[in-house]
């Protein structure tokens, strides 16, 4: 964490340019929370009458921030709404202490912008179990207040970036009833992914008009097949979050059925949940890896994510190495249905291996060429049924020992 | 593969002085496998009456001779018995001709030794979803079949080799009923080890006369309290097997209840799992994980696994990073019940965390101190119930990278 890491191979050529959100404004600050001479607060105001949905980590051992934005996202409001995030304290496993920051932080904010605190929502993502220096952050809240401005979210994607080594933004526009709707996103997110989100943090942002119970159940069900479908190392953050809010200043009225706003968030949300798993902790490739013919979807899932999660796939991955025994090895192991002489497996378009045994046309030499690619796919087809499941993951390397050895140092 | 691993730091000082058996001969040759220059076939040949059991992988995608070993294990016969394994390939995902190969080479067992087919076991560990070439073993069977001798075992312990870094071996001598009960045991193991086993071969001889029912049900629960207790790296290998041999050339009978014969043999078997453990491929710290309080043993074994197989954990240790907020992280994700508030941390005797947070009196000098050690504890109370479970671990390094990343090459 200490020292500047490279930029992902499989970063996007260039940040890109997000639209404007109207009803939002944004501003960053340093505050040194742990990191010098960068940003690492972020907050974003949203006008009266805004929507707010979320999605939080299951894990049970959840950070301060997380228990309290669950308490408060149910909750209506026609006030307006702010979401306060920081960088490098994650503020978990602080007991009573970190619970009295998380609210200092939020108090602040709600006393700064005129807002009820149950109307503040905060994240912290960094470090485990260090004591959060919240007053670090609770004397920048006038200057945050002050600088708040409609086209800050470029500069707010940057300030929460832990080891991330690229800010992860998406958007679309699209046209509703001849009117057009926005929605711009941020995340961050590179280790500790995994289903059940990860440290992954997501804001995501639209000037439509949309019923809370209605985001909410899009929103749950997108993140299923988005940010619950990446992995890095199988590891599950105590801090994920993603919230998701809607003013509704653009006037076009979104209700439950409307599928074209709903594929345009689908969208906005694989994009970043792809990035994330772009920026996975010394990532050189990225692996897309598909089950269909399962027993059904659930046993799909598993088996996708047996392959997804383990360590010597992936590290046969890093190694451009076309070892198929592997994935034989993981979809054995992943205690969900399989029958080892009903199986297909393929490297992108190669077929590797049928009924029990590698396939009669396959050649190493094209499996070795394949794997040399940077994006990569591995479908298994089981040969039992209709289930299907896809998920993403990245290569498992050096550089991820590296980062994780020595984090704290 | 390809190139010598440097010996595990971990590693026993010396191979210990393993005792004959009584009634178990040993031979083994060098059949290029894929190997070149060492050895690579062992055979094992028991006398008449000898009472064999065994525990086996639960992958889905079995190994032909783990399949065929399972159909054999429950055959009772008055005749000798016969166990061979090769190295270099493991004849898993090689479809009807693996099939045929493991037939070729009991057969020719069978057939040299006088034995009736069922009574010869084999294995054979390796790369997955090659074409097994056991001609290459069948011709070396009548060399094998000249060589038997009972002291033989230490050689055994190092043809059944792959990426391991020392031949793993262990003893026990007993007196039951004033009499000497021998056992002696030999293991092969270093990655692809997880729960359900590993790619971890172990052979087990005893010269104790036991009922077959009554020696495969001790061998069955001690399996789990041992091998099945141990993870490197949370993949689980489609070979594994573990057979004992009981000859009743001792005269001395054991029965089902008798607790010093199987204390005896839970000492071997822990020694063996902890061998396997000790050259993890690229180990560099032991670590076993204490988990007490939960609900249930059960929950006990799910948390202690997620401690030992996140890759967050054993990349700090690795590190030397005394990084308990990663132990949060994993109970946390594991799904098993937990409290944040109630839960108990200690690295050794260092009480670490408590009551949710960082332990007053836990300075990171102590604990970073603590960490540089090469055997360590990490004991996690949850303050729930009674449920207690132990396991045993390695650390994830650049070693397990380097070895995997190019296992094939």
């Amino acid at each position: 964490m200490g020292k500047a890491l490279a930029v992902s191979p499989l970063a996007p050529a260039a940040f890109p340019a997000l639209p404007e959100i109207d009803g939002v404004e944004f501003a960053t600050a340093k505050a040194g929370v742990k990191y010098k001479d960068r940003t690492d607060v972020m907050l974003a105001r949203m006008i009266s009458g805004t929507v707010i949905a979320g999605v939080f980590t299951r894990s049970a051992t959840r950070s301060a921030p997380v228990l309290d934005c669950q308490e408060k996202i149910g909750l209506e409001s026609d006030k307006g709404a702010a979401i306060i995030v920081n960088s490098g304290n994650s503020n978990a496993f602080t007991g009573r202490s970190g619970v009295e920051a998380t609210h200092a932080v939020t108090a602040a904010v709600a006393g700064a912008l005129g807002l009820p605190e149950r109307r503040v929502f905060s994240s912290s993502t960094g470090v485990i179990g260090e004591p959060m220096p919240h007053a670090r952050i609770t004397t920048k809240i006038e200057e945050l207040a002050a600088n708040l401005s409609p086209n800050g979210i470029s500069d707010a994607a940057r300030a929460i970036m832990t080891t991330d080594t690229f800010p992860k933004g998406a958007m679309a526009e699209v046209e509703i009833a001849g009117k057009p709707v926005k929605i711009a996103g941020i995340a961050k997110g590179s280790g500790m992914i995994a289903p059940d989100m990860a440290t992954m943090l997501v804001y995501i942002f639209t000037d439509a008009e949309i019923a809370r119970a209605d985001l909410q159940a899009m929103l749950s069900d997108l993140n299923e097949r988005t940010f619950n479908s990446i992995t890095v190392d199988s590891d599950t953050s105590t801090s994920d979050t993603l919230l998701m809010a809607a003013t509704g200043a653009s006037g076009v009225t979104i209700s439950a059925g409307n599928t074209e706003f709903r594929e345009v968030l689908h969208g906005v949300m694989l994009d970043l949940a792809h990035q994330v798993v772009r920026d996975g902790e010394g990532a050189t490739k990225f692996v897309e890896v598909n089950v269909t013919g399962a027993a059904s979807d659930s046993d799909a899932r598993i088996h996708a994510m047996s392959i997804a999660n383990s360590p010597l796939v992936k590290t046969a991955i890093a190694g451009e190495d076309p070892n198929w025994g592997r994935v034989v090895m993981a979809i054995g192991k992943s205690g969900a249905a399989a029958d080892r002489d009903k199986l297909t497996i393929r490297f992108g378009d190669i077929l590797v291996a049928e009924n029990g045994w590698v396939a009669p046309g396959y050649s190493e030499d094209d499996g070795g060429a394949y794997m040399k690619q940077q994006y990569l796919s591995i479908t298994v087809d089981l040969g039992l049924g209709s289930g299907a499941s896809t998920v993403w993951t990245c290569d498992l390397t050096h550089g991820y020992i590296s980062i994780n050895a020595d984090y704290r140092s």
